[in-house]
């Protein structure tokens, strides 16, 4: 029923947000024995892949829903994506963000002149302020990452890497909240590709990983991760996708992470995030699963605190 | 009598070297109220500008010279990409270096196959060194920047920046031992264009700003600079090229160095070297001098050790 949705995501969403490079290197080739290809979202708008599904949702909206504006709840990238999708397209953005949410995010939503809420940092007081800004301003919720044209916005990332490099045996994705690698999975779909999905998760919150075995959205049990990004939990209208399209989830330890995320700064000079690292890390740890393969790697973005480094 | 030299450069290194790409960022045009084009030479091979003028020195020998190899000595970037160049013309290289050199700038040159001698940490003991290996082995020596093939070399870098964008009114350039810049000076004279050329260096390494009043090569009265690339002197082959064509050299503080290397980061999610982040830094410091100008920056490359950051 929902086939077509990513490629029709691409049409919409057109100019409003980069192509972003593909990037290769025969060093990291040699040392895991494969062929990755590397979807840079670190060079998207606002730094990550989120302004993708943020600008899809809006622009699925009616003129009326529009001139209202969008409310969502994010303490992280999708809270500055919402916020520059809204400006971009001249419409209000109304950003919940918790009492305790860094000064550096909130930077961000202002730069993008979104309108920030403070509420308490529990779920409950984000969704009941988010809530309330719903009535009270008339404007659209638009969840992080369980919102379907977030989830088809999103697959956007995949399909560009797919349409440059058909020939792909994997898509490796991180895994938070599950927009990105369900998006990622339609798109595989839209283009009746014979590509796997793999997802990639720390142990600290490996929510995804437990869940596709138990086939039930399972809780995370702890999220003490560096890589901020995936700490958020599987949702009702990701998870389905994910469960029926995705075969494996790799787990990596902080420390992978941390040197995965080292290795790909020396050695391809870009800037990842550590939730973008996660899947590079997993390459690392399973390479025997990906040997003599042509990978896609989907970065996630490149939004770190360089006061506050790992290394 | 040099003319069209660096255009010829330019066919000899041909596809040894990559055609690296300019970046562009409206938040920092925004900021400095002029139009900033930044060759990325990060993405170079090996990670910096280097291995263009290293290339262009090997492939000038003659066959017989060739076989012998070549002999340098640096602790930087072009021991690198001299071992580099000469692996990929299947050539031996002899890098001497101080017994202090950095390990990670060791391993570098090991990575390479280059050869490496150690001597004392001193200029003559380098020089000596060098010396007595171009005498044994028979390999030609190729000073890192005052070199003419190197100039010619290195000078592709700001060739390259401006065939894409021949209306520039300037080109900033880091100075160091003087290659780059007069590199860049002789790219500028090859298309005939109207751009000025101006220089970018520590105020604790200013051996240029004060040579260009002086008329005569000046020493460094300190070295104590976090840009590392730029602690050496001006040549004799160098600095007539760049008294000729050079207006100003923009000198810039420590913190100015350090905090333009952060903006970039986090604006362009690039990694650039403290030696690149001086141009940057003297934008920022002489802006009103850039007002409005298109300017081309050339980053000189992006090695920098992750364990010892300055921020």
């Amino acid at each position: 029923m929902d086939e077509g949705k990513v490629i029709a995501a691409q049409k919409i969403i057109g100019t409003h947000v980069y192509n972003t490079p593909v990037l290769t290197s025969r060093l990291l080739n040699k040392m895991v024995s494969a062929e990755l290809f590397f979807k840079c979202e670190s060079f998207q708008r606002a730094g990550a892949y989120k302004i993708r599904g943020a600008t899809n949702a809006i622009l699925n909206l009616s003129d009326e829903e529009k001139e209202k504006g969008v409310v969502t709840h994010s303490s992280g990238n999708f809270a500055q994506a919402l916020s520059l999708a809204a400006l971009l397209q001249n419409i209000p953005a109304y950003i919940v963000m918790p009492t305790n949410a860094p000064t550096v995010k909130k930077a961000g939503v202002v730069e993008y002149e979104g309108h920030i809420i403070e509420c308490e940092p529990t779920l409950e007081a984000r969704e009941k302020t988010a809530a309330d800004i719903s009535k009270s301003k008339g404007a659209t919720f638009v969840h992080p990452s369980n919102d379907i044209q977030v989830i088809y916005g999103q697959g956007t990332a995949g399909l560009e890497l797919l349409q440059e490099y058909p020939d792909l045996d994997i898509i490796v994705c991180p895994v938070g909240g599950g927009g990105l690698i369900a998006g990622s999975c339609l798109a595989v779909r839209d283009l009746q590709l014979d590509c796997e999905v793999i997802g990639a998760e720390p142990f600290e919150a490996d929510d995804a990983y437990r869940s596709l075995i138990t086939g039930t959205i399972e809780g995370n049990k702890t999220t003490n991760t560096i890589a901020d990004g995936l700490k958020t939990q599987l949702g009702d209208r990701n998870f389905p996708i994910i469960k029926k399209h995705v075969k494996e989830i790799i787990r990596v330890e902080e420390e992978e992470i941390v040197e995965a995320m080292k290795l790909f700064w020396q050695y391809m000079k870009v800037i990842i995030e550590p939730s973008s690292a996660v899947t590079l890390a997993a390459i690392l740890r399973e390479r025997s699963r990906f040997k003599n393969k042509k990978v896609g790697v989907i970065l996630s973005g490149g939004n770190v605190d360089l006061q506050n480094l790992p290394f």
